[in-house]
C-alpha cells in the first residue's frame, strides 16, 4: 500500500495519529528511533517509515510493519473502551517522570528512551497519578508473606497520598494494586499489551476496578499481545513513571530484579523488603541488598523516608488546617467531614453520609470549593488533597 | 588484713597468682587498669592495690574487694574441675586476637581493654582454636528460624574447619555450639560468669559437651556469679576471639547487638542474617543492616566471603592430597582412613575403627606423622588440619 501526500498533513490531530501509527509499528524504547522522531518529528518520521525512506538503520526497526496502517481502528477501539492516547504536549502527559529517561538516554544508556505515546484507561490523570508514586514490584509466584508486605506496604503509602505503581501481574503487583484499592486511593497498572487485554485473564475484574479511579498504561495500541520481551521493554516505565522502586520479593531470576536495575540506572532509589533465607522467594532481594546500592526496608515509614530526600514533601494532611475549618458554618463543616479521603462523591450521597438535606449540601460545597477544600468533576465533588 | 612483703615475690607463679587475684578483684575490661598493671607490673599491681596504695582512681576499680585473697582457693578450684588459668605470654594465649583490644584501647575506644588473664576449662587449645573463628551470636528468644539457620551456619563453618565462637546463653547462641558440635568441631563458650557455673543451668550437660573438644572461657575466677554488667564485659571477648561477627536474629534491644558494635569497634567484620519483616527477632538484624556497615548474609559461603578476606585462606582440605597418599601402605591409608576429621585419638580405638591389629597402627603413625598427616598429644593421634 502506498502512501498519498494528503495523509502526511501537518496539524495536531495528524501528529497524534502520527504517534498512535509509530506505537503499532515501533517496539518502545530504542534510543534511535526516539531522536529520529524527535529530530523529524512524528508526521515525518511515519511518512518516512511507510513509505520506507526512513534512514537505514531506522526503518530496520519498524520491519514489515510499515505498510501496515490500523490508527483509525485503535483509536476507534480506544474510544470505545473508554480509553484514550497521550502524546507529549498533552496537559496528561506524565513530562516530569520521563524526562529521567530522556536525561539516561543521552548519557548512553541502551534501552531507556521514554515513550512516543501512551495509551491509558480509566478515570486517573496520569501526570498527577505519577507526580508523586511509588512502584511495588515482584515474583509473580510470590508467598504469603510477600503478598502480605507487597499489600500493607501498597495500603499504607495510599493512606499517605502515594501513587502505587506495579505491572498487573500475579503475585506481587496484583498484592499492591489491590492493597492500594483497599485504602480507596487510585493506582497505576503498566501494562505489556494493550489496555483493552486482559493479561493474566484472571485479573479482569481487578483491571476494571484499578481504571476506576486509578489508570491502566500501556505503549501499545489496543489489541496488542503482551509478547514476552514487552515485559522487559515495559519494566523501564514502571521504573520511570515512580520516584522510588520497591522489590517485595523476588526468585534468583526475577523480571522485578530488572524493573530495578531500570529504576537505578533512572536515578531511582531501589529498595527491597527481605525475608526468610529460606525462602527461594527472597534470594532476588537479598541479592539485591548485597550486591547493589538498594536499601532496606521493612515498612512504609522506612520507604518514606527514602522517596522524601527526594524533594518530595512528606504527605499533607488529608483535612485542611483547623483555623481555616475553624471559619466553617455548621452545614459546611458536616458537608466536609462526609467526604471520604479519595472517593468522589455525588452530593446526595454526601447529603445521606452527613445527615444534611440534598439542598443544603448544595449550598455548601460550592463556599467550600471557593476555599479550597473540595473540587468538582463530572457531577461528583471530592476532597481536594492540598487542602 | 595487711600484706606482707614476702607475699609479693617476684616470680613466674607469682606473677600468675597476681593476675588471678587480678580476676578476681578487678571487673575487666577497664583502661585504666589495664594501663596500670601493664605498666608496673601484675605484682607490684596486685601489692599496691592490696595494701590500698595504688593512684587513687585506679585503687577505686577494685573498691571493697582489695583485702580479699582467694588466690588459692581459686586455683584448686580450678584444678578440680579441669581447668586452668592462661595469661600472657602462654603458648596458649591468644595474643594475636587480643591484639586488636589493645589497638582500640590506644586509640581511645572506652571498655576495650584485653583481658588481665583467661580461665579456660575444656581441651580445646586457645590459641589454635580463636586461630580461625567465627563469632555467632544472637537472641536469647529466637524463633526457630532463626535457631535453624544459627545451627545451620555453625555446622557448615565447623565443616570448613572454623572454631564457631559465642555465648553459651539460650537461643542463637545454644544452636551456634551445637551446630558445630554437630560437626564434630570444637567449639568456644566465652561465659559472663565462672566457668564451673552452669549458666543457664539448663546448659550443664552442653557446657560438659563443649569443655570435652573446645573450651569454656571466662575472664572471672570460678564461683563467681554471671552480673548483668558482666554480659556485656563479656561481649567484647567474644568480638575479640574471632575474625568476625555473624548476628542471626535479635529483637529491637539484643544484646547481640552490642557484641556487633564491639566488633566493629575491633574491625571485625559483622553479619547478619535477614528474617521476615514480620518477626520481631529480626528487627535487630535489619537495624544493623540499614543503620550499620554490616553485611547481609543468606548463607556459608556469604560468610566465608566477608572474613576470608582477610588474609585467611579458605579452608584446606582436611584430609592429604591424593598424591600423597597415594604412597602410602595399605595399613598406613586405613590407619589414616580411620581418624575422624578433629577428634583426636588412642591408637586402640584407631585399631578398632580401622580394623587393624594395634601393633599395625603403632607402626603406622609415626609413618604418618612423618608425612604431615597425623599429630601427636598426650597419648592421641590426630588429623593434621593442613595435610
Amino acid at each position: 500500500m502506498s502512501v498519498q501526500p494528503e495523509e502526511c498533513a501537518a496539524g495536531v490531530d495528524a501528529a497524534r495519529s502520527a504517534r498512535a501509527w509509530l506505537t503499532r509499528a515501533v517496539e518502545p524504547g530504542d534510543a534511535l528511533m526516539h531522536a529520529y522522531v524527535g529530530s523529524v518529528g512524528p508526521i515525518a518520521a511515519m511518512c518516512s517509515l511507510r513509505s520506507a525512506r526512513a534512514p537505514t538503520e531506522v526503518q530496520a526497526l519498524v520491519g514489515a510493519r510499515y505498510d501496515e496502517d490500523r490508527v483509525s481502528a485503535d483509536l476507534a477501539a480506544a474510544v470505545s473502551i473508554g480509553a484514550r492516547l497521550l502524546v507529549p504536549g498533552d496537559r496528561e502527559w506524565p513530562a516530569e517522570p520521563l524526562h529521567a529517561m530522556t536525561v539516561a538516554t543521552a548519557m548512553g544508556v541502551q534501552g531507556l528512551a521514554p515513550p512516543l505515546a501512551l495509551w491509558v484507561r480509566g478515570h486517573g490523570d496520569l501526570a498527577k497519578l505519577t507526580g508523586r508514586a511509588v512502584a511495588i514490584v515482584g515474583s509473580r509466584a510470590s508467598t504469603s508473606y510477600g503478598g502480605e508486605q507487597a499489600a500493607q506496604l501498597a495500603f499504607e503509602l495510599a493512606e499517605r497520598g502515594w501513587t502505587v505503581v506495579s505491572g498487573g501481574a500475579f503475585g506481587i503487583d496484583a498484592a499492591a494494586h489491590r492493597g492500594a484499592l483497599s485504602a480507596g486511593a487510585p493506582t497505576v497498572a503498566v501494562l505489556a499489551g494493550g489496555i483493552d487485554r486482559s493479561y493474566p485473564a484472571a485479573h479482569a475484574a481487578l483491571f476494571e476496578r484499578i481504571a476506576q479511579d486509578g489508570l491502566l498504561v500501556s505503549e501499545w495500541p489496543p489489541g496488542c499481545a503482551p509478547y514476552r520481551h514487552r515485559f522487559l521493554i515495559r519494566n523501564r516505565l514502571i521504573a520511570a513513571l515512580s520516584v522510588g522502586c520497591v522489590v517485595v520479593e523476588a526468585s534468583a531470576r526475577s523480571g522485578a530484579r530488572h524493573t530495578a536495575g531500570r529504576a537505578q540506572e533512572l536515578g531511582r532509589p531501589v529498595m527491597a523488603v527481605p525475608g526468610p533465607v529460606t525462602s527461594a522467594m527472597s534470594v532476588g532481594t537479598h541479592v539485591l541488598l548485597r550486591d547493589t546500592e538498594a536499601r532496606l526496608v521493612t515498612g512504609v515509614e522506612h520507604v518514606i523516608e527514602e522517596i522524601g530526600q527526594l524533594g518530595v514533601d512528606l504527605a499533607p494532611l488529608v483535612r485542611g488546617p483547623d483555623t481555616a475549618r475553624d471559619a466553617l458554618s455548621g452545614v459546611q463543616a458536616r458537608t466536609l467531614e462526609a467526604l471520604p479521603r479519595r472517593r468522589p462523591m455525588l452530593p446526595d450521597q454526601i447529603a445521606r453520609a452527613a445527615g444534611l438535606s440534598v439542598r443544603e449540601v448544595l449550598s455548601a460545597l460550592p463556599a467550600l470549593e471557593t476555599r479550597g477544600f473540595v473540587e468538582y468533576a463530572d457531577g461528583t465533588w471530592r476532597l481536594v488533597r492540598s487542602s
